[in-house]
């Protein structure tokens, strides 16, 4: 069921091991299993060259700092994703590379273990799903309200509602549930959100209401240099009606266009220009940061 | 450092065991462990017999069917419980008892996994940590914004808000954290919280916004059998200063007072006649049911 190797190091294997994913495993008391108590990243490879790296490890390092998981080691996930695509002969290859790391396993008691454990890093490299149809005739979305906690800027493992608002999605034939929060579109349960109204492109703030993904801020770069006016300004709930193009970004699926909402089509329910344009400039920056794609 | 035995149903046990605490272990792939998708549940016994398990397994179903995770094999749970205190040798032993069932391991994908994965069962079995001082003495909490998801009345174990919450008011020299939404107060970080006001005993009606605790509920019951006002309306933060008693209702702790509340006494900073009336009323109602305590 599962395939490829993954890299874990935690309390059974201290050392840090690569072994087959199928046989890996965590302690029962791991605070990640008990709590969610724990953070991750996905980072994508081209052609075996890593997109945005350090923009990863960065926005790692911001969530580890935020939960307060005393890991200082990046450098362990960078050598374990090296290790990976060795053992799998991926080093050329297009793959995601997932990378959790958690506060370690101890008894169970909601405060932090103390003395401090050891925290838990579990990374895996597995091949890039295919989403061609999605980014060439983009998805429909369901909006719902965000009922999702406070603090969205970390990404955090503790998952279970963006699980749940996700699978109701997708039970409505939609591919992504778009969430709203006092009156504001915010993010979707695994990706940001762009929407274009009056010309203008708009995204919500990185604030505490989302995630600052990666993909998203190469976006609004490549909105600024293509010369398309962008704003990070938040899209009201009565507004996603009359948008004329939107889009979703996510480290693994990039840029993909939104061409229905609720049931009903975003513009002439076909991917916009300002869409097509920012995802040619998307796969034309991947290239020139990669050499890949 | 893992005391015990523990009882597991998982990818790596499929047909259940009872081994070492140290030794279980999940697939990293475990639901449980990368997403927070699970929910749980703990049951005190008293003198080797089990509190209200009949409402625990009510509530655990509850929670099954809130996160549609298909489990519906329950008297696993008392089957493992019993094994666990022959084991253990706990047969006429105060204990907890810490259930836990996640959507099982599958190849991480947002969406429930399908055809759906067998889920994860983990019961475990251990002392009760010595809470007479808090019983006795009582405890101060600090309030603060509840910044959880908004359904806080599925015991997920989805929980790292919890933990981070509970942390800081462990370092304000607090014993819990009180949640305070819209401008009322909600629950603890892992307790249900109540207050006594012009004599009427109050805690926040079971919505959405708090766990519907099975200790929480006998006190309400208990107040009723002894004559208490006891309503389930909510607290408004402005009336917290001057509530005349509160405390605080967990299955692992019962009944403890809460004395200060943000640095400032709550009443005359010794634990209520209400509160030790029902405090008294719970041991009663405990032995009384189980004939243990």
């Amino acid at each position: 069921m599962f395939e490829g190797f993954v890299y874990v190091r935690a309390c059974l294997y201290p050392e840090g091991v690569v072994l087959p994913a199928g046989d890996a495993a965590v302690s029962v008391w791991d605070r990640g299993f008990v709590f969610g108590d724990g953070v991750y990243e996905v980072v994508r490879a081209y052609g075996g060259r890593w997109f945005r790296m350090r923009e990863h490890l960065r926005r790692l390092r911001r969530s580890l700092e935020e939960t307060r998981i005393g890991f200082d080691e990046v450098d362990v996930v960078e050598k374990a994703a090296g290790a990976l695509q060795r053992v799998q002969e991926l080093e050329e290859a297009d793959g995601l590379l997932y990378v959790q790391i958690t506060r370690g396993a101890a008894p169970r008691s909601h405060a932090f273990p103390d003395p401090p454990a050891e925290p838990t890093v579990l990374v895996a490299l597995t091949a890039v799903p295919d989403f061609s149809e999605e980014v060439e005739k983009g998805v429909a979305v369901v909006t719902r309200e965000d009922f999702r906690w406070h603090r969205c800027d970390i990404k955090t493992i503790a998952l279970q509602g963006n699980v749940l608002a996700l699978q109701e999605a997708k039970e409505a034939g939609a591919k992504e549930c778009l969430f709203v929060r006092d009156g504001a579109a915010t993010e979707g349960s695994h990706s940001n959100f762009f929407g274009v109204k009056d010309g203008v492109l708009r995204t919500h703030p990185a604030d505490r209401r989302i995630l600052a993904g990666i993909t998203r801020e190469c976006v609004l770069e490549l909105a600024r240099e293509a010369g398309v006016s962008a704003e990070e300004a938040a899209i009201g709930r009565e507004e996603l009606a009359g948008l004329e193009e939107a889009f979703l970004t996510a480290t693994s699926f990039e840029v993909v266009p939104v061409v229905q909402m609720d049931g009903r089509p975003i513009g002439d329910g076909k991917p916009g220009p300002v869409t097509r344009r920012l995802q040619e400039a998307f796969r034309e920056c991947v290239r020139r940061e990669t050499g890949g794609a």
